[in-house]
């Protein structure tokens, strides 16, 4: 199997670009990338995308994306998996790479979200569930997360405040992100005192709606040596990916995720590295009780030990373990088919030493984590410095 | 890079299923193929579907599959090009099988069309072209294929006795297929006295609205040599995917399919083999129309004579190339995400001697072109018998 690296990163502007179409959002990152790389030409092109269909009227991104970046003829895949369709997007271009049908892949994400209708966005985002054991009878996916919240503080005595500092120190990691759909920062009494979602999430537990686009350049190692202009070349040293049974109620357990340990543990063994090796990461935070659990599946903390993270500052910049330090989905945004690409750009930022003030000090390998529904789908990449 | 085989096929019912679900129908083909493979166990799933979203509200297709197999945990990936979605599976699987991450990997297709109105159906089909320069002003898909239609006969002659003479070809071959969705044979008559679509385009110059799924399992050529139980090896040899405008107005000609041409380059380059080599093809004959541009693309007659290929009786059964002897989009049905993997399925059945009535003498090496939209993305594979 060929190493790959990356060699290219960007992303468009995130919020609420009104503006800005599904085409010119994506358009925007794929060249901030390919700027990044300092290269005008690729051999094929993947888009992560979990649903334009339904959010604006149009499937077959790939040929569009393509034709609307000068590339008509070079092959372009979407590829979904949910609000893991960025991460997919990564692993099938490594894929691609590593195999040799390509040398240099773009690998990308999009979602529009804002042009349509609360209520029709919610619906949209419904469909990543089980439309027939859980859409149907009035599921919505804050309600699944909310079901998980309960479950993990009845096992584990996980406090309610535990579950708002998670969004307290992503707010404040995403006040240093000029990148940032919101960058003020906010306090437990703030998470506490707004409007309630689903019992026990508030809206302050609850990542946004956003429109935005991710992309990075990947390349077999040869060809990253010469575009590195002396930066540092960062390989994706290990990847993995797994599922779960899509319905929460077909599970044994409402407190862990399997999918995630399963495809952090093919990734960690593909690096030949463990969970005491990393030095930052970029989990799925799309709920602030998915980060608590993700980071006891990830083996990043011990079982039950997932709400203390925050409160301790352990996972806080400046604290042994920085997640998140681009602000995750709760503070950066989630344009859900993006945000698995822009994980991986926040990690190659921190590698290089390129992040500002949210710079993780010597961070030489670093993790993401995205995933999908309530974690049917998870993939995790581990990337590494190698000079 | 490592070769990769074929070493089961399988299909669920195809039509109007009214008494099956999305997940119901891919799990037919699912376990239809594993059965024939004679394993319980694969390595990674890919699932090719155009727009769920739209036809049954489901997106997440990776996940909920492999959980509704009974197999929660294996890396599931939904890919998506239209109605080139199929091919597009077909060859993510063939990169995780070439790169090494997996040995085994199911590779399908689904779609359920029936399950929303007539209009539901054109709106999530249109989803396929650019919403923007095509869609939004009125297009749809017959009128499209009209439009090149109209352009052939104008630039080379081709008359409308000569793609009428298309469906008639493809509803003979899918006579002898009891898997088709349309056995009846129908004449010339029959179709220019069909009712009007878009002119030049009758009814009975379209591919149906079809329920379906296919599914195909791939293995690196040392496993597939445990798995032949006495049968050829099949070993794809060739593999071509490629992008082109968009929107029909935004190419230099309307009456060739550049896509389609660079694809077929790539995978006769990999296969070390030319047009002159192929014994049987499976071909995208959504209209009539492109049926013959496509074998001019592939080059496998010159530019203009596509016309004259089913009138000759070259591509029939019993002429020097069949092309689409499972009956072809036309009669055996056109389930869109399905499409490209079918293809497959049949080119197997072809090189395995196992095609009973529509048996190719002696075919040793196949060929399968799949594509969206009007030809803004083409998969070409080249099949060959190695043992």
């Amino acid at each position: 199997m060929r190493d790959v690296a990356i060699v290219g990163i960007g992303l468009s502007r995130w919020g609420e670009v009104w503006d800005a179409s599904l085409r010119t959002l994506w358009t925007e990152a794929a060249l901030a990338a390919l700027d990044d790389a300092g290269i005008d030409r690729v051999d094929a092109i993947t888009v992560g995308s979990m649903a334009p269909g339904l959010f604006v009227g149009q499937e077959h991104l790939g040929g569009l994306l393509a034709g609307e970046l000068g590339m008509a003829g070079v092959p372009a895949t979407r590829v979904e998996s949910a609000c893991a369709s960025g991460g997919v997007s990564l692993r099938t271009a490594f894929a691609e790479i590593a195999s040799g049908l390509a040398d240099i892949v773009l690998a990308t994400g999009v979602e529009k979200m804002t042009d349509v209708s609360g209520d029709e966005c919610t619906a949209a985002l419904a469909a990543a569930a089980d439309a027939e054991l859980e859409v149907f009878p009035g599921a919505t996916f804050p309600a699944l997360y909310a079901m998980m919240a309960r479950a993990h503080m009845a096992r584990w005595g996980t406090t309610r405040e535990q579950l708002a500092m998670v969004a307290v120190k992503n707010h404040r990691h995403g006040s240093l992100n000029p990148h940032a759909q919101f960058r003020q920062q906010i306090t437990v009494k703030d998470v506490l005192s707004s409007a309630k979602v689903a019992d026990p999430l508030n809206i302050l537990d609850c990542s946004p709606i956003t429109d935005g686009a991710a992309a990075v350049v990947l390349a077999d190692m040869a060809t990253a040596r010469t575009l590195a202009h002396g930066r540092p070349i960062i390989r994706i040293a290990g990847v993995g990916q797994a599922s779960d049974h899509m319905a929460l109620q077909s599970r044994s357990d409402m407190t862990t995720l399997p999918a995630t340990t399963a495809a952090a543990q093919r990734a960690f063994a593909m690096a030949g590295k463990t969970p005491a090796d990393v030095h930052v990461a970029e989990v799925h935070d799309c709920f602030t009780i998915a980060e608590i659990i993700v980071l006891e599946a990830l083996g990043l903390c011990p079982a039950g030990e997932g709400g203390r993270q925050a409160e301790s500052g352990r996972t806080a910049l400046g604290g042994a373990l920085p997640v998140n330090p681009s602000g995750g989905l709760k503070s950066k945004g989630h344009p859900v088919g993006a945000t698995g690409v822009a994980q991986a750009v926040e990690i190659a930022n921190q590698l290089r030493g390129a992040a500002g003030k949210r710079q993780v000090p010597a961070a030489r390998v670093g993790l993401t984590q995205n995933m999908g529904g309530t974690g049917a789908s998870t993939v995790v990449h581990i990337l590494e410095v190698v000079s």
